[in-house]
């Protein structure tokens, strides 16, 4: 074929308009010819609108992409060049329920992190393990950009249990290097991190503006309420005594770690207020956007998709694809192999971190030891990682009851008792690999 | 000199009857000549007591022992063959301190774990450092054995910090193994468990019984009801779960970490009934013992002593004395340099483990990778101890918040700074390192 | 059965009174009830001659220990508790060839180091893997300890390929240990010395007498004289300067890699004049031997097997079954996984190290960092060892010549090859893996 | 000032004109202000030609370039932005002997590699660290740009011993890449080799062309008689089965280690045919070089430069330079710290490796584990090198001796003494650490 062939496995989501949006930006390095957007059953109504803005954008970019909306996921992965996923399973009803549960027990309820991301995992990891087999056999030299959170630990659990090649991709660093060059009314290309740490759990160890060094200029910014934080995340202040300290630029995530309590308190308020948890507010977000969407003048991205929450996905996801089609030696920030790039860490854990992406893939570039602070919760969330990848893939009830107790969000095996039952209760029908 | 010099540095401790029993019990295999027992000012009172019901056991047991009672810490440790620590700087109203602080916080008040160990760090690196310098000028040759607690974090500075040929030791493994035993009803001497981990927080990976692999079994008991704990912590029942999917025996302060929320409802409670924390309730006991001490016609170790908690120091104690005296190249469970023994931490860190003991000292026996449950939180504990081996050593109060919000029991970096604070302030006569 | 069963692999070896004379000595500890000497058909008059004179030495010593002569490994093999192998393949003709055909490349030609080294593996490894599927099968709880040359390397590939349970067993520490006893004129039960490398290629880091280190004095006489050497290898002097600035003490074997243009002259020179290699003399010992040994007076050891090289084979050997049968926790130097001992190596290499030994196997004790100048020479011969392992069993000509070539004794990649191409054609018979 | 000042230590080499001539074709990216070429005094007369010369080309050019001649050190770092190194203590003559003294011990005689490596070595050592000592005081932050050789060797050393900013840098990569692109008749910018390993004896792990990987038929056209070479290493032909097994590309100097005995004879050869040894060879080249510089119309690179050998020299460094000064985030082979980059090789030891460039250095990106065949020859030359550094630093007997030992082309331990001792007693001058 000439041009590209991409397939978007959970196409009906409401950020394909984000990627269309991508690929239209980049068509003058990314000759894409079709883009499969590919959903299940129950998402058609929603594959439909979303798929025809995304045919309206194409057209009205001139472009010469197909745009090919399909239930039939063989096909659209048939020697697909690239293939991304964004789907979700249980849709946000499921998030909704992931960030109730733990609440209850008073737990972080999260998407990604704590006992929710834990959930999101287990449903996730039996769909992803079956995906990976049609890649196996269908698209074998496929590049798999995986957007599906918890991002680290899916491409942990792809990169444990298939053959294929798969980079892990997030827009929190690609958000932080963003929000520091607003910090500093600079354009963000002047900006350089250099990231280090897990997906969710990653640090900003030294940060650059035209290459000098300007860490602690940005950390005193940060602390005296420059704004560091995502859509979905409350802007809690940072402990100025603390941050210095540390040295480094904690992501907005690590909220969730260093400042449980007060979070636990937004979340539960939240809720009691009848605002919501942050699924069930998405949930009206996306409503209104697909109505939006449904418009059959709107030929490109509204803006309400800024509220979404899911900023710079595109501009991180094609200008990956991009830097491994044109060969680039460019650096991105991806969730890879360690391969020793982080010292503390064994080499064959996924690490979210910078590396130099090329047609053959993502190399993490080396950042040596990480400083106890960081070391000891890595090494904790990691730990949690891999046993709840392990977990999702076997079904074994221990393994689970282990991983929950070893997230460093859940304070006794008591409590991770109670919220593992209530999760496989909760999501029996999307958990067979739990009998 | 013909015959040993110890030098037992809080000679005055309620713990001391406990010691002079070993070193009686042991006189055929260790040729003690003299037994210095030094206390600071404020100690000399119990030192008396103490001292005088030492040389009524010495001269009951008929041995040629000197005891020397003295407040003179230099002339003690002159030439000394072995010395041993077990003070405790600001004594048991230090203590008491250290368990009511967290508990206002929600937090685990413990002498050892948590910021109550934390606590009492502080207070006890800058004076072991400044008796490791008397070591290193009068006693170059001697074996500081340290009981003082967080035995493992003291050990580590003693490490990192001084010349002085150390071994830490905790009455936990010991206790450990008799526990089985008890629970089996075997001789001890049956008994063999491979521990790796830190200093209350180590595990029992496997557990033999005359070389036969017993550990389901054991398992089975210690879930089914079998006691495995210390006289200072709660026997609150392991999740058989849990434990069984784990597959190796915690050890009884595990239960602050995989316990949490119950130990700190179980010492809420004993505060508000009355029962005072448990350094309240060791006054107590103190006090009646140190009433028993008194009396003159006491020439042997009182049964009351078993009370207090230190059951098999002594065993442990003078057996390591004298493996280490006698080249013995015997299995002790010490605290030593990993040095590549468990491969999942760096070389240069205390761990708790068995270790060949011979005249040049204890040698880590390797026990390769821990597994993930159990790395990530000796992981996190372990940077723990790093940055608060660190803070005690500089006093830097942001390295003391790092440590402290490192701690895996301490659950916000605000309430680590609230902590910080609070125990700054009540102990600002032990922290001259803080200014 | 009450009492053990020992099967011994290449039961007809002439070495083989060594051993029953071992099992003699510590009769009183270890309840042998049955030795099973296992030979080949080839073997057959050898296995009669040494079998019967075992049979003698058993009698005389009034012990109910049944001697059975047998060619049905299987049934040797079956229940056997203890497995030990000191099989030759290709006899001591083979081994004349591995020490010849180097030769005439100008290369090192010995038994177990260098091209003879790894034309003997080669031989060897096919037959080990062969029995250690019996083992799995017919006797899955035996422990197989291996004397089979070179045993570092054989060890290495049990412990890649099978599930057996094994120690690699070697007379040079032990060897060692002794003659720096006798250098000293002091008994052997006062030295302790710390061994760590590899199998053949061991230092000895520390040597202690009665705990104390005398190193120093140590390498002093050494190189001033004191002898230090096996019986087979030539008695060449340390160079003193080299041997003090090491601060260690090298193993005989070291002589091939420090003196290795000696060494090869003095090989040509016992070829030249008609001494023959090693193996052709050993062959005139063994003739002699077993003339001796068919004597049907002789009813103990012979004295002139002392002369045959083997010395403390049986002491090493049985010494080390005791060890495990009675879970004695003993330190013994074995050929085991190195699991973090030596810091610089994977945890996943077999090397030579003393070891914790108890019912449950030999567990190494760590050694730390080896420095640059042990670990250099260390990592190349593993990379050569792991190298001959895998073209051991897969019989891969090019993972052959990179062995070849790798090792440190091999000059050039022209050599490596003609030394390959001529060890296959002359061991054709023996290497049914490379096709 | 405006401009950047580039500080050329040993700037009356040969090499010169290359290096201006690399300053020269990148002006646009490069605002050099001043370029000073220091040299001692011996080298006043080549200094002269040289910089003259220099002065020529700059004008020809039409740039504003100063050019500034001295034998003043100091004076030349003072606020340097970059110095470069590319001095030779004791100049061809003191080579000539390397080469030669080697070669009467059948060993091999070559400049970097060997004992000729290790000569130049212990004479270049000391004098920079001298250098660095002046950067540390003089120009903190200027980049040390190191082509000195042993070029991997002197960056080690200056990496154990200074806080000098250096990164360390050798044509052979760029040279290699040159080749593979010359073998393919494809440009040079569409090849790309993943180069690991030590300087002068690196691999090309995988080589692309367009990131295709193309490795295989690279080997293949290699062994075919490709040739893949530098001007001073004769063009000795691989074998095909040893290269094929190793599925990478060796460097030329490999052939050092693999054709050791080949080359031997070469080098015997050449000195007995009257050719001389490649010093001697240079010798000539270069008097003719210096006569074709004097020429006061020649204002531009000579041709009969190339055959001197340095080609790309002026590539690789000036490239260099301007990815740091641009803050180019662009992939360069060079010498630096490891930092897990190859998992088999201490974080801390110099490496030779692909790195992401960019203002604040090269950072080295991950290649993960080496195989056995690499990995035992790397960790044997590594070795050698720390042994190396510290015996140039502290000029102790013992250890020079144990590093010449330790050197894979070193036969015996009485052969390394010899070379060492008249290495020592040849560059007495040279010397001072060695007392």
């Amino acid at each position: 074929m000439n041009g590209l062939k991409i397939a978007v496995i959970g196409g009906g989501s409401s950020y394909t308009p984000e990627l269309i949006d991508g690929f239209i930006k980049r068509s003058n390095e990314l000759p894409v010819k079709e883009i499969h957007l590919v959903d299940i059953e129950d998402g058609e109504s929603k594959l439909d609108i979303v798929g025809n803005l995304a045919k309206r954008m194409v057209k009205k970019a001139g472009l010469d992409i197909d745009i090919i909306l399909t239930l039939d996921r063989r096909a659209a992965i048939k020697d697909a060049d690239f293939v991304t996923t964004q789907f979700r399973v249980g849709g946000l009803e499921a998030r909704a329920r992931d960030e109730r549960i733990p609440l209850e027990y008073n737990v972080i309820g999260q998407e990604t992190t704590g006992p929710g991301g834990f959930a999101k995992a287990m449903r996730t990891i039996p769909v992803i393990l079956d995906i990976c087999k049609d890649i196996e056999e269908l698209a074998p030299n496929a590049w798999l950009i995986n957007f599906t959170n918890p991002a680290g630990l899916i491409t942990e659990a792809v990169h444990r249990y298939t053959n294929v090649k798969t980079i892990g991709l997030c827009n929190v660093p690609i958000g932080m290097v963003n929000m520091v060059a607003k910090m500093l009314e600079v354009d963000s290309k002047r900006i350089k991190i250099d990231f280090a740490g897990l997906n969710h759990l990653v640090w900003g160890k030294r940060v650059y503006l035209d290459g000098k060094d300007i860490t602690d200029e940005v950390i005193e910014k940060l602390c005296d309420g420059g704004s560091l934080t995502m859509k979905n995340i409350p802007d809690l202040k940072w402990d100025k005594d603390f941050v210095k300290s540390l040295g480094m630029i904690p992501c907005p995530y690590h909220r969730y770690y260093y400042m449980t309590d007060d979070l636990i308190e937004e979340e539960k308020e939240s809720v009691k207020t009848g605002k919501g948890t942050r699924a069930e507010q998405v949930l009206k977000i996306e409503k209104e956007l697909f109505e939006v969407y449904k418009d059959p003048n709107l030929n490109q991205k509204p803006e309400q998709l800024e509220k979404r929450g899911g900023a710079y996905y595109s501009d991180a996801a094609v200008s990956l694809i991009s830097a491994i089609y044109n060969d680039k030696k460019e650096v991105h920030t991806v969730n890879v192999r360690n391969n020793g790039a982080i010292s503390n860490l064994p080499d064959d854990v996924v690490v979210e971190i910078n590396a130099i992406v090329d047609k053959t893939g993502a190399h993490a570039i080396t950042v040596g030891q990480l400083p106890p602070e960081v070391n000891g919760l890595v090494q904790a969330a990691k730990a949690y990682e891999l046993l709840a990848v392990e977990a999702g893939v076997t079904g074994d009830y221990g393994t689970a009851l282990k991983s929950l107790a070893a997230n460093p969000l859940v304070p006794s095996v008591k409590i991770a008792k109670k919220l593992l039952d209530d999760i496989i209760s909760a999501n029996k029908a999307y958990l067979p690999q739990f009998k």
